[in-house]
């Protein structure tokens, strides 16, 4: 399936919305990858059921602190001189290329790259919204090898890592993007077609799209984008609940950037919900409470948005003072299950709490 | 020429002074060492003239705080998977390898990988001394490029670092080392015969088991080993002034682990010396002041000894209680032109003094 040029701000909006928060703003990178478009031949998007078996596809995306990237441009070459490394480190080419992480920025970067190489992007990713961190993808909870991983950064400098614990993978990349400036860009989880078929979240692509065409119409026809929002969310199948969760004015905001992570806490004030909202992140949003109870919690979806816009506001852009809805979303069936919850339930994150789906938490709340 | 068993004891205590507090205690290397030595057909030893202006060197040894190398204990494989990897990076084998520093355990480390890749280490370094930070070796000042380099660790994991800037070589060395636990093994500066000829440090190796070699023999005839050291030291030609500073007890010591180095401060009060000696470290020693009077500077050698027996106590080994003498060497003149001080003089640490030669600060004193 051909992307249209018209498709890509669609896909940044629903990318962002299902990055929860984190994958980075997606400004940059939908410049870039309408230069990108404009360059090349187009961009490729093919079914994860249409990849050969024996392909072999490079899951990509960038590792750091989101607020950095919003000051420390990328050099456009980043991908594209990993992706080629892992090719000589592998002793074939590459098939295909797949976002890491669905997620504003990481959803958009990897059809940039696969322009360039003459590569199609699989409609699929590997967390099905966006993590902090490497190993939170179902490519390590389902037990493949994050290495060989190559790590580039805007100054040229390149780094292959190979470990078998893709936790320490995620640690000395984690150290390299601090190394290398606060953000990195990495080709890690090389996988056959029929390793991503058996793990990979599929559709992902194609739904972030749905998403973003859904809302830009409801605007169009002066309808309310966050109930387009929702229904379009909820009829991908991927995320079956959609809910507005509070709709209120950011009073406070903590955030620093701290061990390679954008850190921190918001509170939202309601205007027209009742008491406060408290949201804590590491890059991406984990844990809403509504007054001190639990509301929503990873790995469910969490995502801040501007009221009156509904575009999604990323947590290295979120700013006191402004107009918000939070929006939360039932996480991919592939991530509730109670191995995936220990890489990325809230346990995971160092909360004494139980995963408890989002749809549970708030079984009155309507969108 | 080839190293007999017994000259390892040698090397390991006249690298050690050389180090300069620096380059790791020589226990464990000394004992890989002699075990390295059992089981191949022993060590070889050449001269740097007569290595071909073609052939390929690696030099080599341990990045990272020597604090924790009294802790972490190596493989005894990081050396070899560092080495077959530049192999495999740069097309062709190695001919020899040599030690990127010479310090107690970095100068012993090489001998134990060429042992088992059967290849001789050529008798030079890379700093003619030990210097914290991989930018301050002689191959970065003559201009050569540190990369590609290979870092691996205890644990298996393998990072390759290609970049043209060697300054962000180390700090990415140095961020890995951090992320491997605090320390790791480095190739680095992949440099010709030629190339090695220009720049390095010669002789330092034969120099170090010839220092070595004087003090046990003064210590067997019952003499004064601090006498032997300093006539072997400035017989050696490479550092042609040698000092007692100071005698005493260690009355004092801050001593930290910060961004992967070991960084402090030893007090240590005269006992025949009048007043008090004040030593900064960052893994070396770095600079001594008597009573607030400077009495030597990088990139001359300060090494803190035992007074009874004269083995160098590196700077991880510092104790309040010990006592020792301080003796310090003037640097190979290649450190001390003015383009190899803007990298290892005092003021590349911070200091606000131009460098003054310790023979220069103690006219006075013999030892």
């Amino acid at each position: 399936m051909r992307i249209e040029r018209s498709a890509l701000p669609d896909l940044a909006f629903g990318a962002a919305f299902l990055g929860s928060g984190g994958g980075g703003d997606p400004y940059y990178s939908l410049l870039l990858a309408e230069a990108a478009f404009e360059r090349s031949d187009g961009f490729e998007l093919v079914s994860l059921d249409d990849v050969a078996d024996d392909a072999l596809l490079a899951p990509c995306g960038w590792v750091g602190a989101p607020t950095v990237s919003v000051e420390k441009l990328p050099n456009g070459r980043e991908a594209v001189d990993g992706l080629r490394r892992l090719e000589t480190l592998m002793g074939r080419r590459i098939d295909a290329v797949l976002p890491i992480e669905i997620g504003g920025s990481n959803g958009l970067a990897p059809f940039i790259a696969a322009a360039e190489m003459g590569v199609p992007v699989v409609d699929c990713d590997g967390m099905g919204r966006a993590f902090p961190e490497s190993q939170m993808a179902i490519f390590n909870i389902r037990g493949l090898s994050a290495c060989p991983s190559v790590v580039t950064a805007a100054c040229g400098a390149l780094s292959v890592i190979e470990t078998d614990d893709n936790n320490k993978h995620e640690r000395i990349a984690r150290a390299l993007s601090v190394a290398l400036g606060g953000i990195a860009h990495m080709v890690e989880y090389p996988l056959s077609g029929a390793q991503a078929k058996a793990t990979a979240i599929p559709g992902s692509i194609s739904t972030a799209i749905a998403i973003g065409k859904a809302v830009r119409e409801a605007r169009a026809a002066q309808g309310d984008p966050f109930e387009a929002l929702a229904a379009a969310v909820e009829a991908t199948g991927l995320y079956p609940h959609c809910r507005v969760l509070f709709d209120g004015k950011i009073v406070d905001l903590e955030r620093e950037t701290r061990g390679g992570f954008s850190v921190g806490k918001v509170t939202v004030e309601g205007l027209k919900s009742p008491g406060h909202m408290t949201i804590e992140f590491q890059n991406e949003n984990l844990v809403a409470w509504h007054d001190g109870v639990l509301r929503a919690m990873v790995p469910d979806l969490i995502t801040i948005m501007d009221s009156e816009t509904a575009d999604t506001i990323t947590t290295e852009r979120l700013k006191y003072g402004q107009r918000v809805k939070v929006v939360a979303a039932a996480a991919p069936a592939q991530l509730r299950d109670a191995v995936a919850l220990s890489f990325v339930g809230p346990e995971a994150f160092g909360y004494e709490t139980s995963f408890i789906p989002v749809e549970h938490l708030n079984p009155e709340t309507r969108s």
